[in-house]
């Protein structure tokens, strides 16, 4: 064995304190470890404590556990097409400024200042958003973001209006919280305004790209839902989800700027653009909310990692961010063609698709199965290493659309002609 | 103007959407960009929505904002000791072997595998835990992990005892979710257990170190504790703050270790170890509580970013991690004599150190000024450059002990003598 190997060995022993190393005398086990050694033979119960009986109703996912060999799944961007290249000398530039700096405390609950500046200046470019550093709160993600907004706006018992299918997470979360949860329909325009009931102190929508349908709400649709705001005294909530990736012309207003009441909120996420596990998202929150929400940050979690807060912040102000969103916008594009033809031509008498013009998924639904044949196709296609999601597991309701959900973030383009063929086969059978 | 600078302009505008390019023809400016171009004269109200009353009640903390010459603040370490060669690499081997993978995926709740499985490893042999992987959930420090306890434990409504003195961001967190925070005395020889009412849901406590006063919890005490909590079917919330910065031998087990009842939920934190702008925790928890503690997690940001998890799960597992505390421990202690004998020697008339053989930090009790006289005195030593904080600060109830809290983390081991110089002549003034 090398030396360099035992001391090694030495150095951890003793900084795990098993061993007392004394100068000119030797390394001796140390008065514990000795004690230690002796052992309990110790027996906890593992069963006094129970949670909150509010959580034997939330599910923990399970979805992002088994790898698919034809990956369909949606809410994960294509991790090969991360510009590791570019970010990891930004991230290097960023532990090497960290070498000069004397004193790291806590950042600001608000985040990183070039962060919240860069998103500030991005979001008024590509999305027309005004918004100063200070109107900005950096987030693990939209999922931080939505519990902020929870803690700052809304009391157990409170009614939350949701799109009805919706995203499962941001639902699980309002009613882990005690919020009581309302699915609202949702037609091609976009939810259904007129179906919101009365008693709803605020509203979550997904305007940009609806998440799972597809469709985009309507400029009529948004400006109903913000008059209808207005005269119901609700908060909106607009998660600007896939409002990145826009393949036809630019999407309409987000909900934020067409708001002249000070009631919207605008949310939005770099784990599509970038990737999941950064867990960088943000809030725009009008100023009457601004220190509550900054309080709500600090009392969560302090604040976010700043390591690759202040990457970001130098991709997007180097200008890399916006290349790199619209490099693999193109190739999104091209998949999701794809799918939509193929979807047109060979599933013509199974699926309907969901008009839509942007983002990284496409729904179809489903001109004659039910449910229940939906989740035999889901499993069969499983079976043969397909992965896709049912639209009825996104019902808040009874009243379940059939149908599935294809995401294309996840799938190499040189993979989906195959993966749906074989789920075409599963659809025969 | 050189080319490559046109270059970059031309592609930002085109990424952000402001101008399209058309193969052959030339470069033109979009039609939305020309539409957004005659502008509007657009004006939010700002002040529509409010927040729920209780923010109001909560501050943001601001000691953070101001640089001092002699920094004495508590609760953070020296940045100038944290081992950057070592860390640098670590991280950007984590990114290479990103780059490899096809997919990324969001993490486990529960954390990054690896982290996991080294913290498991780390506090067995530290601490005596004895802890699997999946007793483990990785947090954002110790704040996310008393919020997702909270979450997982409390209703609106429910009791928490805290030590008082206790450290502030915790009270606040369950104030803002609607807890009742009923304040127990701590004496030399720890949390008073014979204080603590009945109809207590939950005790949060610092045993290794108690945080402010510096006194660690005697065995008898964490013996009176445990029994106590089980006739009141309580759980006890263990932060083990400072436990890792031993000076005089080994520290008294955990109280985790001490349980026979799966009533403790042991809480760790690298920010004191590493940086706390890592945002990097964990929680034991027994296995009752596992699936609704990775259930809470999952709601409120899905996971904790997994970059510096990756890399600190590389820097325990090679021994780095125990080798580094073992070294800024050495500093610290110094830092610790230092300060100690200061205090003894020049401040004997003013001030009475509370016996305490671990930590970041040490806190000395006034012997004759009252509250405001130490107000006054911090407010003298702040006009000079020397940051400290009152004892005061930290009481949750009206029975404030008066004295100062003296960090060490943060000021380099030169400048003590002559900051605390300083101080004494505020004292004298």
């Amino acid at each position: 064995m090398s030396r360099a190997t035992v001391t090694v060995a030495y150095e951890r022993l003793a900084g795990e304190g098993f061993v007392v190393c004394q100068q000119g005398a030797g390394t001796f086990v140390s008065e514990w470890a000795a004690r230690a050694g002796h052992g309990r033979a110790r027996r906890r119960s593992e069963g006094t404590i129970q949670a909150r009986p509010v959580w034997q109703s939330i599910p923990l996912p399970t979805a992002f556990d088994r790898p698919a060999r034809f990956d369909f799944r949606t809410g994960l961007p294509d991790a090969t097409l991360f510009p590791h290249r570019k970010w990891r000398p930004l991230v290097t530039r960023v532990l090497r400024s960290n070498e000069r700096a004397s004193i790291i405390t806590y950042e600001h609950p608000a985040g990183h200042r070039d962060l919240r500046a860069a998103i500030a200046r991005h979001i008024g470019h590509s999305r027309g958003i005004e918004a100063s550093m200070d109107d900005i709160i950096v987030t693990n993600g939209t999922q931080q973001a939505l519990d902020i907004l929870a803690r700052v706006l809304l009391e157990p018992g409170d009614r939350i209006a949701v799109e009805d299918p919706c995203y499962e997470a941001p639902r699980r979360l309002f009613e882990s919280l005690g919020i009581r949860v309302v699915g609202v329909p949702v037609d091609r325009d976009g939810l259904v305004v007129d179906a919101l009931p009365r008693g709803v102190r605020a509203v979550y929508v997904t305007p940009s790209h609806q998440y799972p349908l597809g469709v985009t709400m309507t400029l009529a649709r948004r400006q109903a839902l913000l008059a209808w705001a207005d005269r119901n005294d609700a908060v909106v909530i607009e998660d600007d989800y896939d409002g990145e990736f826009r393949f036809e012309g630019r999407p309409l207003e987000p909900l934020q700027t067409l708001d002249a009441t000070g009631r919207v909120i605008y949310v939005g996420s770099f784990s599509k653009t970038m990737l999941p596990t950064l867990r960088l998202g943000f809030l725009v929150a009008p100023s009457s909310l601004r220190m509550a929400v900054q309080k709500a940050k600090y009392v969560s979690d302090w604040h976010t990692s700043t390591l690759e807060q202040a990457a970001l912040a130098a991709f997007i102000s180097d200008g890399g961010f916006a290349r790199h969103v619209r490099r693999v916008g193109r190739i999104y594009r091209e998949r999701r063609e794809m799918i939509a033809d193929v979807i047109r031509r060979d599933f013509a008498d199974h699926l309907e698709l969901v008009p839509s013009s942007l983002g990284l998924h496409l729904t179809a639904v489903s001109r004659k199965a039910t449910v229940d044949q939906i989740t035999e196709i889901r499993d069969r296609a499983a079976d043969v290493g397909v992965a896709i999601h049912r639209l009825a597991f996104f019902a808040v309701g009874e009243t379940a659309q059939t149908g599935i959900v294809l995401g294309y973030g996840a799938i190499p383009t040189a993979d989906i002609s195959e993966g749906l063929r074989l789920l075409r086969a599963c659809f025969s059978s």
